[in-house]
């Protein structure tokens, strides 16, 4: 195992990195506590947040359940749309300024953890949309202030929106994905209840898993945090880059997911495997929050935007659409052999916390034996054999570099300096696996 | 490794942990972001804690030059009491009374830092000084609401005191340690400056790593969360016992303390050394911030109340004393050879994250095998042989029983159930290890 010291790339450049976390609660049962802890955080009228699939689901009723047990008052939006644009979060903002809450707590998907994360910023601080957007698409300012308490109760083994200060969002007039990046956007406290991954289908845990396992990857190959220039006071990115408190949940998210990702995928009912996975989530969550993620989402929103007729099983629904996590894992491999070269003992442990076996290998062959790891994990759960398979050619290359090229506050994440040319040939090498 | 999932232990049982950290920034000279930071939380008047000795040296100046340059009124209180006492905290508490501070800031070490979390609190909410205090000493009534905020600058890579919410003191009435624990304590940021250590002599590295030590070996065989009875609601106790998020902070810490405390004691100019020394320490804070400590620190409190004749080279002064964290580890040999026998395999796994090579060994020999390691270490760094290096003797050894009884808290926390004429026996066992 390498020893994980960052040495400073000297004068003018970072030398410290800030880490924040939520207060996190974990446990099977553990969203009947969402009352309790409501009333503790000072909340008398709450916002609870959902969407259409969530909320006709048993544990749906064991939080409103749990909020009216506690004396609260509980006014319900369950209209989230999945996949969430301006137009949703200004109707879920709508919402909120009308029911006047003085507390949010959002039970669903990253989506539904978003938009409530989006409408308590508007609603406590009124502005045009692209006032807090990220730069360049949006003006980025900062949040004026702390915001309304927010509970998260993920039902996904996921996104880890639970604990992170980012909701993404597509932009409908650019039709392209961007989002809100703010400490003051974590919610206050996370609960994460395994049992609400009891019911999903495979091909979502597979799915999630896979975003997850990217999360922690990308984390952990992220350019260093002392590689990026010192910012001015105040002005530290929570994409700050590889640091060793991210690089803590990174390891552990691997080590999790490279031994129970493919049983929760295959078997509902490996209670230990949910629990494990969805304990992954969290970590790779709090993980990304304080280092970022890098190409293979950058290139992911090019591969969701731009589908033409793949729908995936186990998804309602038959409107074309790659999931977030096969997107993002599709390209992984691709990014992967070229990143490797920047530093191989890191790629290599990556992969040896995955699972696979790295004695005698060689830095030069770093590359290749991740991307093959990932590849036996992705045809292990079911993944579709690379870009082609979701419906893309050789010729829509140049056409995908071109939408993932904005995603600049990602791409500069990276370990590699890149250009057009580069995402295309990596898009190039993620056509086909095996 | 092991595979750390946590079984439930059924109905009536604990099935959920909730963990707390803080905002951290790690890193060098990160000391100079106090001010900017300071006033992002919204601190005009700020109260600026340390003690004496500390009060001397140039991180002090930089401490207090960034709180000026960013234009905030600064009140100094440099009075802290090393080792403090209710008397000292009720001072301290007078001071903040007066001063009328919006915001606290404590640059020192365990005992600096404590004294601001206990004067924050009584100014908060002023109570007869029992109130707050742990049952059964104290009336352990919650504390009513949220602090001012509060920046901790620890200059030990020591107590961890940074990113709990502990606050320890010794009770004079009844010459017992004893403490206040309550999640409103924690500070709200720490900034851990690992220049700050650059001027600590090296048996006060050595102390204060061991103390690190021993929270990650405390934290990591602590009784697991599971083996708790459910608690009611809101009940669930900061010691809640060894838990998923505790072990990933103490692993790391025990691989970090194993690789370089020896070498962070040593030579005051190994800057790799003393930072991953100071990393640990925040590591191991967050984990028995969330887990708990257990036998050794109960037994160590009465090593340190009932000495007589001995005062370490490096302190100042020349009272009798035993510096809390040799106080500490003096047990910890002892203690493990007992405790092994609960979990075999954790007990295996911390020694060999300590650097001790375990293949081959069986489960009866954990013990033996932990101690023995933990002993190398002892010398190597350069700690007294036993409680008989500080003036004890086997005559003793009923007394210090009877000092380390009454806490409970933190027996009750140990993963074996002890009595009295078992605390003896390990005191016994502490005596002499080489």
């Amino acid at each position: 195992m390498s020893c994980c010291h960052y040495q400073s790339a000297g004068d003018g450049f970072e030398s410290a990195f800030t880490v924040d976390a939520s207060r996190v609660t974990f446990g099977r049962g553990c969203l009947a506590e969402l009352g309790d802890r409501s009333a503790a955080l000072g909340m008398t009228r709450v916002a609870l947040f959902s969407d259409a699939a969530v909320s006709r689901l048993e544990i749906f009723q064991t939080a409103q359940r749990s909020l009216r047990d506690a004396g609260l008052d509980v006014v319900t939006y369950t209209d989230v749309r999945v996949e969430p644009t301006d137009e949703s979060f200004k109707q879920a903002t709508e919402f909120a300024v009308a029911a006047k809450p003085d507390g949010y707590v959002s039970v669903g998907g990253g989506s539904v953890i978003d938009t409530a994360k989006a409408a308590n910023l508007y609603a406590s601080y009124p502005a045009d949309f692209l006032e807090y957007v990220n730069a360049p698409v949006g003006a980025g300012t900062p949040v004026p202030g702390p915001l309304a308490p927010h509970i998260a109760c993920p039902t996904t083994s996921g996104t880890g929106s639970e604990v992170t200060g980012m909701a993404i969002f597509d932009l409908l007039s650019l039709a392209a994905k961007t989002g809100i990046a703010a400490p003051a956007l974590r919610p206050t406290e996370a609960l994460v209840d395994p049992d609400c991954t009891d019911t999903l289908p495979s091909q979502v845990v597979a799915c999630s898993g896979l975003d997850v396992l990217s999360h922690a990857l990308e984390s952990f190959t992220a350019r260093p945090f002392t590689q990026r220039p010192a910012p001015g006071p105040g002005a530290r990115p929570m994409s700050q880059g590889a640091n060793p408190w991210s690089d803590l949940g990174s390891r552990e998210a691997m080590r999790l997911l490279g031994r129970y990702l493919e049983r929760a995928v295959r078997d509902a009912d490996d209670r230990e495997a949910r629990e494990q996975t969805m304990w992954a989530a969290t970590l790779a969550g709090i993980a990304f929050g304080n280092a970022g993620v890098h190409v293979p989402h950058a290139m992911a929103y090019a591969v969701a935007g731009q589908v033409r007729g793949f729908h995936p099983d186990g998804y309602p629904g038959s409107e074309p659409m790659v999931p977030h996590g096969m997107a993002v894992i599709l390209n992984a491999p691709s990014v992967f052999r070229h990143t490797a070269q920047t530093d191989p003992q890191r790629h290599l442990e990556a992969a040896q916390h995955l699972g696979a076996d790295t004695r005698g290998i060689g830095p030069e062959e770093a590359g290749a034996v991740l991307a093959d790891d990932l590849i036996r994990i992705m045809r292990a759960v079911g993944m579709p054999n690379g870009l082609a398979a979701v419906g893309y050619t050789e010729a829509d290359c140049g056409s995908l570099a071109d939408g993932a090229w904005p995603q600049q506050r990602l791409l500069q994440n990276a370990p590699i300096e890149g250009d057009k040319p580069l995402l295309e040939s990596m898009f190039r090498g993620g056509i086909s696996y095996w």
